[in-house]
């Protein structure tokens, strides 16, 4: 299916993984999982699926030449460049609007770069199934079937199935749902009509770019931008929104593809990267360091400041993060209030070096 | 009193406080209390009871440089050098000798070089009665009003009281009792007969000369050598052995000052550091580093590898070191078992750079 393309957002910034992940180093340029950074990851696991020339990247200046060295095997001018960073509906458009100069029969797919994925083959199976629903002219949300109650994840409220391909479920959406409170989340869960949104998309371009025209002229007209310089000057004028709230949560004929087994995450703390890694038979994960391990259990030590020796002695549940220039330590269940130290930096005189 | 001499122990090791305390970095020579080595802490404490010509240091060729370096006010020939380590009862009989020479009716304490002691006036005073004390020719041990059932100190049973001397009550020393387990130490403490053994002594060193003579004529002949060079030839026949177990427990004639209001600490463990030290309101300690502490309590940051922020969140009773080539992480109650990490490392081909 060579008019099939794969568009990876790669623009973001993000502290989640703080210290680790900063303004000039995001999550998809670490090397969270061992020796290829995230994006790398990304791109690999689309080859067998995707020429290197239809996979594209939607990133911003400031990104572009580090994302480029980290995968030089794909076409400089599949690097999509935002002038300013303004949410996912903006880059998709602008990804889109390019596809449909080459190909108005456009498929793409809208993915992210900083997620992990366990079973890679099992995720093209599913790229592959949302390709053909979208050529049905639907607007595809990949789901994930819900393991627990997360609140840190949106949900996506199925309808009435349509139809089975390649294995997957196929089913109209009826409802987005935003990161819910605790007790909503367990009532999804447990009533099974709702899955994870993923936040990757498949569709025609030119399906989703008369959604834009329709729900978000604006937009759509920044997007008839001719040249670089002409987008420039007229970026400005595209509202700050994403995808989810600017053009799906309104959108008509959306379809969703609950898929299991996956082994997604999108590793939105340093909790949840332990929860993805290899770890010892203690429930240890070390990268980056040399450990000396002492009635250590269930920790993750993560060194990225130059070899160094690590010893833990009598821990447990514990999150250990050395940069070099700063060391973080937290029990492993409070990982996801590290915004709190971003804040607190953000405050100070002398925070920008450490952000 | 001036033939009243300071002979400071400073040839130790030692490794309760690594990683930070190495074979080349003694506890003595560390900023363990900020801005000043406890050894610089231990001579200033001295100046205004001694001249600084009867301030005396016994220490190896390995470490006299640096700590004269740290006291250049110390004259050079007051560093009394072993030839190798053998235990604290060779180093102070060499000292013994030394001071013998310049005047036999010399009176010398034997102190300790990497204790803490919160009240120096009263250290003073305390050095001062026992003085008063070893002109009748006793040994004098100074010790400790216990606080607590400690196990990780020797204890002292007292005798009959002797006397009053300087706002001190004085006793015959009836047994020297090494480190005791948990119900003993419980015993002795409820008892009220026992003090802790501090290790610091104060005598005549004729009086300590001769019981040397009589316990350990081996080590008395060796002392008898007459240049450096006699010196090294005969020191390995001396026996390796402590002022306690070698002298003390069997001599004649001990008193022992259990002094109260010291604030003596041995800084045996990171923990230990931690009760000495001024603590923010919420008990912590951060030393080197820049610390940003959101819900921390009770927590040790010694950083000495280069100034870094050290970020904290949701933690509380830790100990974390950061020596630029080792992180330790480590509960506070736990660090006395630091030896466990040293004694891996001791087994390692590569283990002895961190040593």
């Amino acid at each position: 299916m060579d008019h099939y393309h794969a568009v990876i957002m790669a623009g973001g910034g993000g502290t989640r993984l703080w210290p680790l992940s900063r303004k000039e180093r995001p999550k998809q340029s670490l090397k969270l999982l061992g020796e290829r950074t995230m994006f790398q990851i990304a791109v690999e696991r689309l080859a067998p699926l995707f020429t290197t020339d239809r996979i594209w990247v939607v990133t911003s200046d400031r990104y572009a030449a580090d994302l480029h060295r980290q995968c030089p095997g794909l076409p400089a001018e599949n690097f999509i460049l935002e002038p300013a960073p303004r949410g996912t509906a903006p880059a998709i458009g602008l990804a889109a609007a390019r596809l449909r100069q080459r190909n108005p029969r456009a498929v793409m797919a809208c993915l992210t770069a900083d997620h992990f994925i366990g079973d890679e083959a099992r995720f093209r199976e599913l790229l592959a199934a949302a390709a053909q629903v979208a050529e049905q002219d639907y607007l595809v949300t990949l789901g994930i079937a819900p393991t627990f109650a997360s609140t840190g994840f949106g949900y996506i409220q199925r309808g009435e199935r349509l139809e089975r391909v390649g294995g997957f479920e196929v089913y109209r959406a009826r409802r987005f749902k935003e990161k819910p409170a605790q007790p909503e989340a367990e009532a999804m869960l447990a009533g099974g009509q709702h899955a994870w949104n993923s936040g990757m998309f498949v569709w025609r371009v030119e399906r989703f770019l008369a959604e834009v025209e329709r729900q978000i002229p604006a937009l759509h007209q920044v997007l008839t931008a001719a040249t670089p310089e002409a987008l420039a000057e007229v970026w400005g004028q595209a509202p700050d929104t994403t995808l989810d709230y600017g053009i799906m949560e309104r959108a008509e004929d959306v379809a969703v593809i609950p898929a299991d087994g996956l082994g997604w995450n999108d590793i939105g703390s340093w909790e949840a990267l332990l929860e993805v890694l290899p770890t010892d038979a203690a429930g240890n994960v070390v990268l980056g360091a040399e450990h000396l391990s002492f009635d250590t259990s269930r920790t993750l030590v993560h060194a990225s400041g130059g070899q160094r020796l690590v010893a833990t002695l009598g821990v447990s549940d514990l999150v250990v993060v050395d940069t070099g220039d700063v060391l973080f330590v937290c029990p492993r269940d409070k990982t996801q209030d590290v915004r709190r130290v971003v804040d607190a930096l953000k405050q100070r005189p002398d925070g920008a070096e450490f952000l």
